[in-house]
C-alpha cells in the first residue's frame, strides 16, 4: 500500500517540480543546471536499470542503454513531453562526447601499440574492403528503388554505408571481456583507418555534389591528396611524436607532488590528442584512442611508486557516469515515429541489408589465421553517430537549387544507422559464444577420437 | 637547445590549431567540443600547476587555481584575445558547478549529522549575526561614502555583504585536513542557514526595489512567511524523508548487478538533492551538502560487500577533474581592469573592510567553548559566487526607469567579492596554525612551570 501510493505521489511532485519551478537568480543559466540535473538523473539510473535487464538476457549492457535512450527519447509519441529537452540540450551532448572519448581513451590503454602494429596489414584490408563493397551495395540498391531520382543520390547513400562507429563495437569487445583479443585489435585498428578513408569519400562526394551544382564534374585531385597527407601525418605523426614526447611529459608531471598529478596529466594528454585529431578533420575518438595506446605503464611508474591509484582505476568513475551518458543519449536521438512511415520501409530494409552484408566481406580479407573472422564482420556493422553525421551532411547539400536528399531517404538512412546499431550487440556477442561453442565441441570430439 | 626549439615551435603549433581550423562536419557541436577540449586541457594542467606552486608556500591548493584563473581570464588585458571564450562558455560553466556539487557532497559524506546537529545553535547564531553585522555594516559604509545615491542602493551594497560562499571554506578546510573539526561544522551548518538567510534578504531587497518603482514601500508579508516556510520546509523535510527513503533506495539498488551501481546511485541521490534545493529557490550546493550528510556508510554496506569502492574512492576522480573548474573559472571572472578605476578603488576597499570585519562578529557568537573563534570569523568571509549573483540581480533592478546601481558601484562589489574570496585561504591557514602555534607553546610553558 505504501509503496504504491509512493509511485503515484512521486511522479506527481516530480511533474510539479518540472513544470511549477519559479524563477531563481541568473535565471537561464540555473535553469539549464537544473535541468541538466535531472537529465543526468535519469540517464544514469536508465541506464543502469536497462543494462540490469538486458544482462539477465545474457545480451551486453550497451543495448539496454540504447533503448532505454529511445523510451526516454519516444515519449513524445505518448504525449508526454516534459522530456523533449533531452534531444537537444547542447550540454548533454558535449558530456556524451567526453563519455565517448573517454572510452576510447580506456580501450587504447588496454590495447597495445605493438600486437596493434602485428595486425596492421589485416586492418588496413578490413577497411578498405568495409569501404568499397558497402559503397557498391549501397549504390546498386539505391540505383534499383530510386530509379528516377538524381545520379548523386545513389553516390551519397554509398558513401553513408561507409562509415564504421567504433563507439558500439569498442563497448560490446569490453562489456565480453574481449579486448584483448585479435579480433578486437583488428576491429579497432580498421575503424582508425576506416575515418581516414571515411573522410576521403566524404571529400570526393561533397566535392562531386558541389561540382554538380556548378555544372562542372570533377573534384580537385590536390584536395584528396591533402587530405590523405594530413590524416596519415596525424597517424604516424602523432604517434611518432608521442612516444618520444609522452615518457618527458610524464616525467615532468611527476615532479608537481600535488594530489592527483596523474589523472590530470593522463586526461590532459587525452583531450589534446582529441582536439589535434579534430582540427585535423578526424574523429575525436581517434585521438584519444591513439592517446591511449602511446601510453603506457612505463610511462607513469613516477607516480605508481608514490602511492597514486593505477591510471585505469582511477579513470573508472569518470567512465562510469560519462560512458552512458553516450549511448543513452544515442537511443535518445532515434526518432521512432520513422518507423511508422511504411512507404519508406522497403527502402530503408534493403539499405540495412547492404549496410548489413557490404561489411560482412571484412571477415574475409583478415590474412591472419585461427581469427574468427564472423566476429569481424558484425564488428564493422554499427554506422552509429559517424553514419549519422555524414547522413547529415547530405541533407544540407543542394544541387541546382533543389535538394536532392529528400526527407524519406533522409528518413530511410536513420532507420539503417539505428538498426545496424541495436543488432551489432546481440550478434556480436552471439559470433563470440558460437566460436566458443564449436571449438568445445571440436576438442571434445578430438578427445573422443583419441579414447576410440 | 631542443628544449628550446620547443619552447618556440610549440605554441606556435598550438595557435595555428587554435586559429587555423578547417571546418568540420556538424560544424557548430564540433567547434564548441574543440573549445571545451582546449580549455580543459588549460584549466587542468593549470590549476595543478598554480596549485603545486601556492603550497611550496604553504599556502591552500584552492589558491594557487584562483590566481591561475585569474591569470587566463585576463590575458585580454595583454591583447592575446585567443582565450575569452572561456569566460562565456556555458559548458564550462555547467562543468564547473557540477563540481563545486560533488565538492559539497563529498563534503557532506564527511561530515556527521549527529555531530552537525550537536552544533546547531552555534551554526544558528554565526548565520543570523553573519547576516545582520555585515547589512548594517555595508549599508553604513554606502550611506557615508555615496551619500547622494538612492537609499535602496545602500539597502542593496548591505544585502550583497550578507552572502556566504561555502564553496572556497570547504575546499580550504579539506586542503588543511579540518573538516572534522567543530570549527568546520559550525561553519558548514552557518552556510546552510546563512543561505536561507540570505534568499530572505534578497526577496525583501528585491520586493523593495520593486514596490519603490511602483511607488509604495511594502513588501507583501505572505511572500516572506512563503520563502522562510519553504525553505524550512525543505532543510528539516528532506533530512526527515532522506533519512527514511535513503536506506530503502539503497537497498533496492543494491539488487541490481551491473557494475557501478553505487556510485550511480549516490550520485543521482545528490542531483536529485541539488534539484529539489534549486527548485525551492535554495543553491544546489545545500541541496548536494544535505545529500551528503544523509549518506552514511551503512546505507551502501551490501555494495561493499560485493567488492564495490568505498564511495569516497570512487567520488575522489570525479573532484579532482570537476573540482578545479569550478576554482580555476571562478578566477577566470575577476575582471582585472577593474582594478585600473582609481575612483573606485577608496569605495570598494572600505566595502572590502565592511565585508571582513562584518563577518568577524560570527566568532563572538559560538556556544561551544574551546573552539577557534578566529577560524569561524574568517572563514565566513568568502562572498564568491553567492555575492556575485546577488550583486548581478541588483545591476537588472530599475526605479523609475533608471538603473541604481551603477556600472562603478557594481565594479567596487565585484573587487570585494575577489579580495574576500582570494584573502580567505591565506587568513584561514594562517588562524589555524596560530592557534597550533599557541597550544604548543601553552603546552610548552606548562610543562616548563612543572619541570620548575
Amino acid at each position: 500500500m505504501r509503496r504504491a501510493l509512493a509511485l503515484i505521489v512521486l511522479p506527481l511532485l516530480f511533474r510539479s517540480l518540472i513544470f511549477g519551478q519559479e524563477a531563481a537568480p541568473s535565471a537561464e543559466h540555473a535553469q539549464t543546471v537544473a535541468r541538466v540535473l535531472l537529465a543526468l538523473i535519469l540517464i544514469l539510473l536508465g541506464a543502469k536499470l536497462g543494462g540490469e535487464i538486458v544482462e539477465r538476457f545474457h545480451q551486453p549492457a550497451v543495448l539496454g542503454e540504447l533503448i532505454v535512450g529511445m523510451l526516454l527519447g519516444n515519449l513524445s509519441l505518448l504525449g508526454f513531453h516534459g522530456l523533449d529537452f533531452l534531444k537537444n540540450e547542447e550540454i548533454l551532448a558535449l558530456l556524451a562526447e567526453l563519455g565517448v572519448i573517454l572510452l576510447l581513451f580506456e580501450v587504447g590503454l588496454e590495447s597495445d601499440i605493438v600486437e596493434m602494429k602485428a595486425v596492421g596489414l589485416s586492418a588496413f584490408s578490413v577497411a578498405t574492403a568495409g569501404v568499397i563493397a558497402p559503397f557498391l551495395l549501397g549504390w546498386g540498391v539505391s540505383s534499383w528503388l530510386l530509379s528516377k531520382a538524381h545520379r548523386l543520390v545513389h553516390i551519397y547513400v554509398g558513401a553513408v554505408l561507409c562509415a564504421t562507429s567504433v563507439g558500439i563495437t569498442a563497448r560490446v569487445l569490453r562489456d565480453l571481456g574481449k579486448l584483448a583479443t585479435p579480433e578486437a585489435r583488428i576491429i579497432l585498428g580498421a575503424a582508425v583507418i576506416d575515418d581516414v578513408l571515411g573522410l576521403l569519400v566524404l571529400a570526393i562526394v561533397s566535392g562531386l555534389i558541389r561540382a554538380a551544382d556548378r555544372g562542372t564534374a570533377t573534384v580537385p585531385i590536390e584536395r584528396l591528396v591533402w587530405i590523405i597527407a594530413k590524416s596519415v601525418g596525424f597517424l604516424f605523426g602523432t604517434i611518432w611524436i608521442g612516444q618520444r614526447l609522452s615518457p618527458r611529459l610524464f616525467h615532468l608531471a611527476s615532479k608537481l607532488r600535488v594530489h592527483g598529478m596523474l589523472l590530470v596529466t593522463s586526461l590532459s594528454f587525452c583531450f589534446l590528442m582529441a582536439y589535434i585529431a579534430h582540427a585535423i578533420g578526424l574523429a575525436t575518438i581517434v585521438g584519444a584512442f591513439a592517446a591511449g595506446l602511446l601510453l603506457d605503464q612505463v610511462h607513469y611508474r613516477d607516480f605508481l611508486e608514490r602511492g597514486e591509484h593505477r591510471l585505469e582505476e582511477a579513470l573508472r568513475p569518470l567512465t562510469t557516469i560519462l560512458v552512458p551518458v553516450f549511448f543513452v543519449l544515442m537511443g535518445i536521438r532515434v526518432d521512432l515515429s520513422s518507423f511508422g512511415r511504411t512507404e519508406i520501409l522497403g527502402f530503408a530494409a534493403l539499405v540495412t541489408l547492404a549496410a548489413i552484408f557490404g561489411k560482412q566481406i571484412c571477415g574475409f580479407v583478415v590474412w591472419e589465421r585461427g581469427v574468427n573472422r564472423m566476429a569481424i564482420g558484425l564488428g564493422m556493422i554499427p554506422r552509429g553517430e559517424v553514419g549519422l553525421i555524414v547522413a547529415g551532411i547530405g541533407m544540407t547539400l543542394v544541387v541546382q537549387g533543389e535538394r536532392i536528399v529528400t526527407p524519406p531517404i533522409f528518413s530511410a538512412i536513420v532507420i539503417m544507422v539505428m538498426a545496424t546499431t541495436l543488432l551489432t550487440p546481440p550478434l556480436l556477442k552471439w559470433a563470440f559464444l558460437r566460436t566458443a561453442v564449436i571449438e568445445r565441441t571440436l576438442s571434445k570430439s578430438a578427445c573422443d577420437g583419441e579414447r576410440a
